[in-house]
């Protein structure tokens, strides 16, 4: 297991930073983001990380001259209290007697205290709640522009500027200036002049560019405003090559745009507020920074369109999600044949197992890389339910425990995300029985049929109940959305017991996971992930013509029957898997025939042999 | 069916009336509601159903220069289009197309608009979003303290002022002077120095007092402001008799209290803000104009302890419920025998039949009186989800359609609420198949395992599954709390598709209704509904120490078998029904025995004959 990081020196300088502030501070918020709100951060953006020592995806740091606190979900108990020393104190989000990161300040400071936080780091729709929250509790919160973190952070690496390239249209499926068009459409019904486009894959779809600036995440640094008749793209000018302005031109027919530098977005948008005709449209998890130069009166802090737009995805994109899943399930059963076949005569661990995965995945067409860091995590290890092997933790794959892996690919048609969990060995029973209630759980989720616009977390449930029967369940959500060649994580909808104000609802042409699991700390860890497209159901009424949804599963990769305990399956269930089962053959059977890969094949139907009721 | 009400010339001198006002208004909103929101209104404060002649319980009325709208849920969208005439518009919430109110008015006016409302009659998290979208919108939103209604409302009825009377402990379970203790211990850890109850059934509830001023609702015009050593009610002298007098004194103990006139709330409030030390705590729904006296800084708009108390039933008053369902259940079977028996030989209404279900309810201990208008509907009345028969609609009871009742008592010892479909002749094969559906989703609900705290929003779609299979929904909420001799409607808790900010989440000792139905406009209704007990489950596990809950239902009637396609049923929900109406025979049949009811106990023997599979 991998130390933690010893904090003690950083964290007393930051103190002292805090006290040395015109305001002094009580409290520092670090919350885990940059300027974007993006979930994955570039080096130079992993502040709460470099603070702490907790690298997990998600958690907030808050710091006082007596407490270092870190709020993080069920994802990330394990692995925060294993990277954290004991400066740090780990606060479970999810379970009830925690108290939020507002209530534990407006409680724990004396009264009259200054909470601060960069601006750039935290978005509007938690600014405004939490400003509230201290202020009647008597405290302040302050936006503080210098970073303290970087204040204490020496050799902080620079800013990444990697190459920005055009994503073609076969891929695309809309050119930017039809996407523009949509766009105004919407502006007009909402009366807006303005729509700030601040989330980094929004702007990558729009404008059909794809970067490399965060890791696993395609996309490129900057902003873009779009006003009724022309837009304004904010990027470092290295990274606007020939290439991308050909492109831009290319693309948006005769429309005008131009481009500023990335740094200036605050004092351009300021510019555009005089004599604002309309509204101003910025999607409310947009940074505080932003918000602050936009009257109040002309705030619409919804989803922008564009969000929206990129959430139901077009026939081309569509397509090529299918297209790249098809892709992904010949490099996994290419590698879990392969895996199992050398398991026991080969030294095969978490991380050299990840890395055969990525060989696999990198051998399909239009592969770009992992889509995330690879979960290939044995035992306990799969407990820790976003574990990433490293030198000090990688162990051997074996035969006497649970495999859990969770991977995914980026292709140029698509992006995929996979969890599949095996056994090379024999399972304990209790072990067959929590998987198949995870299974049952995804199947119920998965042939759900809904109302649409129904909000996922009204389905949620679905994949609880058989884990709630018997007093189990897991400590996140059960679907996200997923972006085509963007980010794995991408909303505005979600699958969850949560509830996020601007969930739009499910529509057809939606793409989400469905990834029930199951955890036992210092155990085992359980998931079955599937990406599944949001298609029209056909069932025999169509009550209040609200039309109806179900799910088609686009992942292929083969669910290990010997996980399963046929006899807690419904027969819907049985027959649900095996036709599941025989997609798979029937999809990748002629491909892995046609790239000579028999044993593969063989490996795949002998997975796949239909289960009969015992 | 009834004629609509005419309203032009209602609307005609309405709209004088705004324009009259200093600030003109370009439109108000006439909200279904009182000054302590309410559902249920004294017939001086149905001012909507006034001006627009809808009668429903839920509606808001928008009225313009040019257009009078009605927003209303889907339980009403018939009875408002029966009931209004064509000056008024039907909004339908819950249709996805419908816009909001806010939306509505912010595009539908000229830019620069007023609107008005009465403070008293809209909440403060009404308030609060709609005048800021109006804002964004370029409009305003004022407070109309003199109602607009009640200008153009000949002979309005005065208020109401029905004694007052103690609920003894016997029923209570709990003295005031021990509520208070509970109150005041959250006070301290909110450090509020004020709560400031202002719902008639939170008030009854607390100083275990009974009135009558609202029709159903065991509840009295009052407030009550609870200090850190002192507490003030705010009711009419009047009611204030001796008797109440001496109660409260008893009830007490060594606590001061005063005794306020009701009208007196807003001022003596205002009083109390002077050199206010901690904070005013009030449930964001109350009124507007109480929220207006309070400095923002101030305010804790939370549900008030009384509220969460009141919802988490004490062993008295648990035991009470079940009680009074085992009387509700012996007056349903006397009702349901003798309607099967004589439906075809007599000529008998949805009036007469409701008449004579009030009267077996009357032969009950302790019976009050109905808790809501008795919902007793043939055939597409059924359709109407809220329909009450009156002189103009009522049809007889016929064997050839189903027939939907729904109603309930108030007992000394417990509220009651239940729902049950029937067909005295031959259903037809959709009937029957969507009254197993709608069974299914009632049983699938009633029979799950969650985890504590789960907010009922996260279980609903276990109820309407087995509709949405097949293309069918219902277009209301599925369970909703109810007090114990009080409102047969209460918070904060609830079941429903919707997410409320306030829901605190499921908790042992609750009751809540288990309510799915479906609705075919002009032809039946089927409604199923129990109420039941949150109850400690004890699975094998206990996943994150959560504790686990389920449902125990304590209505006893029995569910027509006639109406279920046993074929459709899995084994579970098979042996679910057939324990379900064990209880009934078991709890049910020595009473009937004892009470000489030997008709009635052969008619529930023969409705609860087990079931076999087919």
């Amino acid at each position: 297991m991998s130390q933690p990081k010893s904090t003690t020196a950083l964290l007393l300088s930051l103190r002292a930073h805090m006290q040395k502030l015109k305001e002094p501070l009580s409290a520092y918020i670090v919350p885990s983001a940059d300027a974007h709100a993006s979930e994955y951060l570039a080096e130079c953006d992993k502040r709460r990380a470099f603070i702490s020592g907790f690298t997990g995806s998600a958690g907030t740091a808050i710091v006082t001259q007596n407490h270092a606190c870190m709020w993080t979900d069920g994802r990330y108990y394990l692995q925060a209290s294993e990277e954290m020393d004991s400066n740090w104190k780990l606060m479970k989000e999810g379970v009830p007697s925690t108290p939020s990161q507002g209530t534990w300040l407006s409680t724990s400071l004396p009264s009259g205290s200054t909470v601060g936080v960069d601006p750039n780091l935290i978005s509007y729709n938690r600014w405004l709640p939490l400003r509230e929250q201290l202020e009647s509790a008597g405290h302040k919160l302050i936006p503080v522009e210098t970073n303290l973190i970087d204040l204490v952070w020496d050799n902080k690496p620079s800013a990444p500027l990697n190459p920005v390239l055009p994503l073609p249209l076969m891929y695309t499926g809309l050119k930017i200036g039809d996407k523009l068009k949509a766009v105004r459409e919407k502006m007009r019904e909402k009366n807006a002049s303005i729509v700030v486009l601040t989330f980094l894959d929004e702007i990558a779809w729009f404008l059909n560019l794809r970067g490399s600036d965060i890791e696993f995440n395609p996309v490129f640094f900057s902003y873009v405003i779009i006003k009724e008749n022309s837009f304004t793209v904010f990027m470092d000018p290295k990274q606007y090559t020939p290439t991308v302005e050909e492109h831009l031109k290319e693309e948006v027919g005769n429309e005008k745009f131009v481009i500023k530098n990335y740094d200036t977005i605050k004092e351009v948008l300021k510019e555009n507020m005089e004599g604002l005709a309309g509204k101003v449209w910025v999607s409310n998890q947009a940074n505080y920074s932003i918000f602050s130069v936009i009257p109040k009166k002309s705030i619409i802090d919804e989803n922008t369109p564009v969000q929206l737009f990129k959430a139901i995805k077009n026939p081309v994109e569509r397509q090529g999600m299918r297209n790249a899943h098809i892709k992904d399930g010949v490099a996994l059963c290419s590698y879990f044949s392969w895996l199992e076949k050398n398991v026991s005569s080969e030294t095969i661990t978490e991380i050299s197992g990840a890395n055969k995965l990525e060989a696999f995945r990198a051998e399909q067409n239009d592969y770009v890389g992992p889509s995330f860091d690879t979960i290939s995590s044995v035992g306990p290890h799969g407990a820790i339910i976003h574990y990433k092997p490293t030198s000090h933790s990688d162990i051997q794959i074996k035969t006497n425990c649970i495999y859990l892996c969770d991977s995914g690919g980026q292709y140029k048609d698509g992006t995929t995300d996979v969890t599949r969990t095996m056994h090379f060995g024999t399972p304990t029973e209790y072990e067959r029985e929590c998987f198949t209630r995870v299974l049952k759980g995804q199947i119920n989720l998965g042939t759900s049929v809904f109302p649409t616009k129904i909000k996922g977390n009204c389905l949620d449930a679905f994949a609880r109940k058989f884990l709630w029967d018997v007093g189990l369940d897991y400590a996140h959500g059960t679907g996200h959305g997923i972006g085509s060649y963007l980010n794995v994580h991408e909303g505005p909808m979600e699958v969850s017991w949560r509830t996020t104000k601007d969930d739009p609802g499910l529509e057809a042409g939606m793409f989400i996971s469905n990834e029930p699991g199951f955890y036992e700390d210092g155990k085992f860890g359980i998931r079955i992930e599937d990406i599944v497209e949001i298609v029209v159901a056909t069932p025999p009424h169509n009550f209040n013509n609200r039309g109806y949804l179900t799910f088609d599963t686009i992942t292929l990769a083969p669910i290990q029957t010997k996980m399963i305990r046929v006899d807690m399956l419904t027969e819907k269930e049985l027959g649900h898997l095996n036709r599941y089962h025989k997609k798979c053959r029937d999809i990748l059977g002629p491909i892995l025939e046609q790239q000579g890969k028999t044993d593969v094949k063989e490996w795949l139907w002998k997975e796949t042999e239909p289960l009969v009721a015992s």
